[in-house]
Formats: C-alpha cells, structure tokens, sequence
C-alpha cells in the first residue's frame, strides 16, 4: 500500500528538485513584513507544426516536446495517421518543431482558411468536435474505492502546487495507481503534456482515467475524450456544457471530490461503488487544496 | 455602510434572475442519491472585427458585446484611436461583429502575417506587449482599508460563483465601492468584459482597481495595465512573469488576500497600511470561496 507523501508507482511525478519551475520573489505583507516566497515560473512556448507557427502557449516549462505533441494533438491538427519524425525543442529561443513525414491535413485545411478569414483560431474548437464522431469510449469500470484511494495518493504527493500554489495539476491513473502526474500554469497544458507523453509512449488509453484539479469544462471533456480515456474527474465543479458533451460521447464524468463526496454527471454505468464510506476519512484541512487559483 | 449581502453601490452586479446563465443538471453523489444541481452555462461566442473572424470563446452568454470589445482592446486589436461605429450581437448564430469606420491597424498587420506563417495567435502577445511601451499608470493611492472593505464586500454581494461555481469573478472598484462585478467561465472573459465596458462608457481609469478571483499571470497583469489600471488585487497567487512584469511597468500587485491577510508584490509604494488589523475579521467559512475551480 502506498505510504503517504510518498512518490511510488508513478512513471513521472513532479520533479521539485528540477532547476527553473520556480523563482525566489520577495514581497511583503500585511503588515509591511519582508516575505520570501517560492513562486512558479511562466514563459512562453512557440509551437511549431513542421514550417508553420501554430501557437504561442504560456508554460511552467518542463517537458516542452510533450506539450507541443499534445496540444497538437489535442487541437486535431496532429492525427493518428500523422507520422512523427523530429520534436526539436531550442530552449534559447523558446520554440518547438514538431515535424511529421508528410505535411498534414491540418496544414492544408489552415492555408485554405487563412485565405478566406485570416485566422485559425476560429476553427480550432469546431475541429476538436468533429474529432469526436463515431468516437466510442470503452465500458471499463470505475471502483469507488480506486477513486478515493487515488485522490488520497495524489493530495499527498508532493507537487509545486503544494510547494509554491498557482498550477494547475492533471494526473493519469490507472486502477487505484496514479502513473503521469503533469503540473502547468495553464490548465490545459498539464493535459496537453499527458496526451503528449502518451501519444510518444504509445500508451493504451481505454483502461485509464484522468484526474484534474480544474473545472470540467467543455473543452477538457473534449480533449479527454480525444485522447480515448474513457473517465474524467476532479475536486473542481463543471459547466452544463461539459456535462452534455460527456453524455452525448459517453464519458464518465465526477466532479466535486472532496473526502468522501463526489457528484457523478455522466457515464453513470461504469461506475461501482464498492467502497465502504465509514472508512473514507473527510478531507483534512492540511492536504485540501487552497481555494481560488 | 454597506450591508452584508446586499448590491449597493453597484452600477453592474451578477444577475442571478437572468435567464440561461446557468441550466438544473441532475447527478448522482456518493451514496447513488440523485443531486438536483445549478450549474454554470458555457457557449461559444465567434468575434468578428469588420470582416475578419478572429476567436470563439467559450462564453456563460452575458454581456456579449463587451467581451467582444474588451477582447480586441486587450489583444491590441482595437487601439484607443479606433472610431467603433457599430457593436452587433447575433444570438442565434452567436456572434458579435464590431466595426470600425477605416480598417484597423490590426487587420492590416494580420493580413501581412498571414502570408508569413498563417495564423494570427503567435502575435497576440507580442503585440500586448508592444502595447506597453512608454506606459504610466498613475500614482493613485491604495488604502489597506478599502482593500479590506472592497473584499468583505465583494465576498458577501449575490454571485453565480456562490450560487453555483465553476466560474471567475472580477470586479471594478474604486476606493471602498465595488462597481462592475463581472463573472464568466474563462478567467480572461470577465476582465475583457469590464474592459468593454469601460470603453463603452468611456470610463476612467486611473483611480481605479481591479479586483479578481483568478490567479495573476503575465497575460492578467498586462491586460490590467492596457486598460490603464494601476492596481491588480487577487485573493489567488500569482507567476514569477506577473511579478516580474508588475514591477517594470509600476503595477501595484497585490496577492492571496484572504481574511487579514496579502502580500503585495510589485508597486508598494502606493500602498498606504491605514486599516487597524484588529478590527479586520478572519475570513469565516460560510464566505471563503471554495477551493480549486
């Protein structure tokens, strides 16, 4: 069993020790007292698709190739087809290059719009949807007492969240085993670096489940989905949109878990609620996430 | 004094009578009960400016025509010289088009772009920065008691953040008065729509202050400073790159402040520690805001 605070079965956890996550910044407080503290690093990142530049992400930093390959990803702009030849990351110039062996689709669809609007941002979202069709997730099953023992795992893992706040954390779990826990100043970059890390350790996703400390919005359910992973949850709450996305593809939705409760939204039928609530200790003040990030 | 609980003062407040903000979403909690929940819209709203189809954002639907404005002003899109002749809304397609009398700088820049690397997300940044050069923010003062004040208040006045979660809040403020409590699911949407508002009704700028529940990033700290506010407050923590930034454009940046306490990053010198902290109450449970959203 898993001892608290401690870092087993993970394959990448946050790495506190790493250089550059986080920078010394003096303040002061209410009282006009010199306050050290340890604050999270935000830089930017300019992804690039072979010759094209994608998109300007604001990132913590680590795992800069991971980030691009699953925004890419994410975005629809990079398929399973696509093959992946180089991820070249220069750090100097604050760029990845991710290429593939043939210009792709995405490319293609991009260089006709710009020639009608301007500018993909607009497509992006509709194209993240049409992702979905003919998605179907698979019926694997999602025990209680594998939620609450994750959620227990993760809330006492050391993180920069618990070090230095304002980071978003997104974790990947398997069973009652979180493996790929991904911290970012951008919320969705912590779910980019996941599909990111998956898509090079071609990783199955139909066993696993995805853990978020931030709100289940439409596009998190999207992206959740695209990735194949058939169950979403979170300590945060959701939008009616989320919600109806997650019935319509049939993803497992939890949101609100806090010590032993949670509210399931969707995909009720994978869920087996196998744990004995009398043994689910409440969350305690000292491993409950701050508010308002 | 204000009263608890109570809309004084505002001109602009969270509407909660306000149809299709947010939607009843049934669930189920731990024990299989069935959970009759209020939870938050979530919409797409395309932006246009005169012909050119710049983002959807994912929107809760209110105020549509201020996040549009707000959006161009705060991306550099739409300079203080642009003559705005029209503002039109289209509920059914859910899209604003904003026009301006000539073309903007803008378009013309994105039209050169695009030629270049075809999408217009890589400059947005560069060009909020750009927007910064030769900026003073005035040496308005910050009374630790209108902070305290602004907070209590603000915490107590009737929001969709109370009713329901999973949405930011933020609030124009001067002195002690709260006056455009804006909320939304996106972080940015609600500071864009003040900001809207703000060059709706020419409104200005230099004595007041920006309170949000949101975290203050790089790209928080610069829209604050577009606009031409000096003083960004936050009950959340903040990156590196926000502090750093604050502090080379003179921002007063003040963080975390939760019952009595906050720290102040950048800009100190406007702060004047007038509030006898004896008097300031802890914040109480019944009004913390909860955690992670």
């Amino acid at each position: 069993m898993a001892r608290a605070d401690d870092l087993s079965g993970y394959l990448i956890a946050p790495d506190l020790g790493r250089n550059g996550l986080t920078r010394a910044v003096q303040g002061t407080d209410q009282d006009g007292v010199a306050q050290d503290l340890n604050v999270v690093e935000e830089r930017p990142l300019t992804i690039y698709l072979n010759r094209r530049e994608i998109v300007t992400a604001m990132t913590i930093g680590d795992y800069p190739e991971y980030l691009a390959l699953g925004f890419l990803r994410n975005q629809g702009m990079l398929r399973d087809a696509d093959d992946v030849t180089r991820v070249d990351y220069d750090e100097e110039v604050e760029t990845v290059v991710v290429r593939t062996a043939t210009e792709t689709d995405y490319e293609d669809k991009l260089a006709r719009k710009t020639r009608t609007s301007g500018c993909a941002v607009g497509t992006v979202f509709g194209d993240m949807m049409a992702g979905l069709e003919g998605l179907v997730l698979p019926d694997t099953q999602v025990r209680t007492s594998d939620l609450y023992a994750l959620a227990h795992h993760i809330n006492r893992t050391p993180s920069l969240y618990l070090e230095a706040g304002a980071i978003h954390g997104t974790v990947l779990c398997q069973g009652a085993q979180p493996l790929v826990y991904m911290e970012d100043v951008g919320r969705h970059n912590a779910v980019d670096k996941i599909a990111g890390w998956m898509l090079s350790e071609r990783v199955s996703a139909g066993d696993k489940l995805l853990y978020t400390t931030g709100r289940l919005t439409s596009e998190m359910v999207i992206k959740t989905a695209l990735m194949g992973i058939p169950v979403l949850a979170s300590r945060s709450g959701f939008t009616a949109w989320g919600v109806e996305i997650a019935r319509q593809i049939g993803l497992t939705l939890i949101g609100r878990m806090r010590g032993k409760r949670f509210v399931c939204l969707a995909g009720e039928e994978r869920l087996v609620r196998d744990a004995d609530l009398s043994l689910v200790a409440d969350e305690d003040r000292a491993h409950r996430r701050k508010s308002a990030r």
